[in-house]
């Protein structure tokens, strides 16, 4: 076996795409960005969080892309979540000086982690154990450095949080004990509301989770507690969470893109978001006739919330692709078959929409940005990956 | 907003482990590789094709990791196959000097890709149209290389392939005008057949493959056509494809891992790989009481196969950890019950199988690998999201 030259500058992957190119010279499959609907969807969620006097703190986990989160930050987000410790440095680095690290974690290297950040930016984190506070108050006296720890309480979906205000309380006594501790106030964050399919099942998610969040803050309250924040809400139930008068801050994050289950639901019209987010592919081969076969699967999209639709161009609403079904998707090929009409030729592009945005995001390393047919910008997917 | 500064040590994220760690000091979620365990794989597959006569060719699309393909071609393996067009460039980049890309291509950027690589290595591709011929002959033309070209046969996946000898025939001619291409042979792999889970259905569908190819290969033969290379077979097939007399390479690559789709296959003793690969996870919250929370979910593992299984320890079969189920995966979150028994503690540790390996390495960056106790080594998932 030879060893090939290593830096002969042919052995470099070009670009997918670049600022100026044409949609059409863009390499597949990559996932595209329409710049105009995610504009309008930055500023439509911005609009409704000012309107109702509550903050806006995007969900970076949607993203995982810097450029997007200073884009949200500059529409007057007050920061960004993150889901993981690491998932918060990529954003760190490119100047976002506020996240809550929307979630637990029990071990004391990401504790240590979260400690060293919290050197260099605003950051907090959830709890819902006192053997979660123990390992936060060592890691952060160590580091020199004061967390802000906001208890999270379970409000539906039975995954994180305490089950009621006197856990809630007993966990705000432990955190008081800390002198590198701050309460910062409550997580209540009910995932499985937004993807209820109508609004009058999301409506009735959003008020039993603020009735009880209600119900805590209260109690908290009685015991001369205060709770400087109260956060949660999603993409799916942010209408709801936003009239509660329980919130502070809001943690929307598919928004930005929405996607074929979002897509589903049933929306009011001013909450009803644009999908921005597509995956370009090419059909790569048409040899079995009455099906062909494209260049992305389950490497380039996740299936876990459905199959991806088709569509011919952007925001295409013709229904000119709607005969297109995308019936399977194996490791690198996707199976298109049509109801009705014409299969489309050998290097036909087509734009997808993924089923799921956020573990999408998460294969990609690059968004690239276009608006009308034009590249305009490629960001660094730079959390991708950072799920520790 | 205050940018913070960019370049101060501590703003990197730790690695995830580093050679001579214990498994106990490794963060959460990683991909860890049982050595022991891989090594027999490795050795025990070489030697199945050894003895069958038939070169083996494993496939890198299911690791995507160079350090194993040298692993592998150290061991006799002839090459490699990878799946895309950039997905040949890191094991390029590695010293791999033959790789077959066993996959069709349509546009003109990755014939020009393909052909700027086949200057620095033997490379082949596979073709189902005179499309895709026209497409690379221009391209080896234009960069002054040569590339062999392999024609695909359907041998019943329905998915790329010319359908019977007659067009096979018909690329070969196609194929034999331009002198910037060979005629390199035929690829016949049955994808679908892989997954069947009793031997008697993976044998009749592999026996049927390889008559379908016997047919094409006589076809041709009286057509003065000689085929140098009968490539196909996978994980699940390669004991019948062996011993077919039809194939003159096998291109397996899960075995190399395995995952939990193909545990549930019914196997012979000697075709028996063993389950190599892992990801390492934290229960992160106990609070809902009746279930426990691991730091793993849709974005730390693929789930198109199914959920993953629970491992206490490497290899364990004790049955220790056989009443807890991971019932739902969220995007960072996994969600365990137990039937019976005491549910883990917060930051106790457990070793998940994936569903399916192929797309779960697509997520991580490293491999950790292990022996015992110890990690031996941390070795670059260099491919991952190379899926143009």
């Amino acid at each position: 076996m030879t060893r090939p030259p290593l830096h002969v500058p042919e052995l470099v992957l070009p670009p997918a795409a670049q600022p100026g190119m044409t949609l059409a010279q863009v390499d597949t499959p990559s996932l595209l960005l329409d710049l105009d609907a995610f504009e309008r969807n930055l500023d439509r969620m911005q609009a409704h969080a000012a309107r109702a006097g509550v903050a806006l703190r995007p969900h970076a986990k949607a993203h995982k892309c810097p450029a997007i989160a200073l884009a949200q930050v500059a529409r007057g987000a007050v920061g960004v979540c993150c889901q993981k410790v690491s998932e918060a440095l990529p954003f760190m680095r490119a100047g976002v000086s506020d996240i809550h690290v929307s979630n637990e974690i029990a071990g004391p290297a990401k504790a240590r982690m979260l400690a060293t950040l919290a050197r260099h930016a605003r950051l907090s984190v959830c709890v819902d154990a006192a053997q979660q506070v123990a390992v936060l108050a060592e890691a952060a006296s160590a580091a020199e450095a004061r967390l802000t720890v906001l208890v999270e309480i379970d409000v539906g979906q039975r995954r994180c949080g305490v089950g009621d205000a006197e856990q809630a309380l007993a966990l705000v006594d432990c955190i008081d004990r800390h002198p590198s501790l701050r309460f910062g106030g409550l997580q209540a964050y009910h995932g499985g509301a937004q993807h209820r399919r109508t609004r009058d099942e999301r409506r009735e998610e959003a008020r039993r989770a603020a009735e009880k969040t209600g119900k805590v803050l209260v109690r908290l309250q009685t015991a001369g507690v205060t709770c400087d924040v109260v956060t949660g809400g999603g993409t799916g139930s942010v209408e709801f969470d936003l009239a509660s008068g329980v919130y502070t801050e809001v943690q929307p994050g598919s928004y930005v893109f929405m996607d074929g289950d979002y897509g589903r639901n049933e929306w009011a019209d001013a909450f009803r978001f644009e999908q921005s987010l597509y995956i370009d592919v090419e059909v790569m081969s048409v040899a079995a006739g009455d099906r062909v076969i494209v260049d992305a699967g389950l490497k380039s999209m996740a299936v876990d919330s459905g199959l991806p639709g088709i569509r011919h161009a952007p925001g295409d609403a013709s229904g000119a692709a709607s005969a297109l079904r995308y019936v399977a998707a194996n490791d690198e090929h996707g199976i298109i078959e049509t109801d009705s009409g014409a299969l489309p030729p050998l290097g036909t592009r087509l734009l997808l929409v993924p089923g799921h945005c956020d573990p999408t995001l998460n294969l990609y390393d690059e968004i690239i940005g276009f608006r009308g047919e034009t590249v305009e910008c490629v960001w660094a997917v730079a959390a991708r990956g950072f799920s520790r």
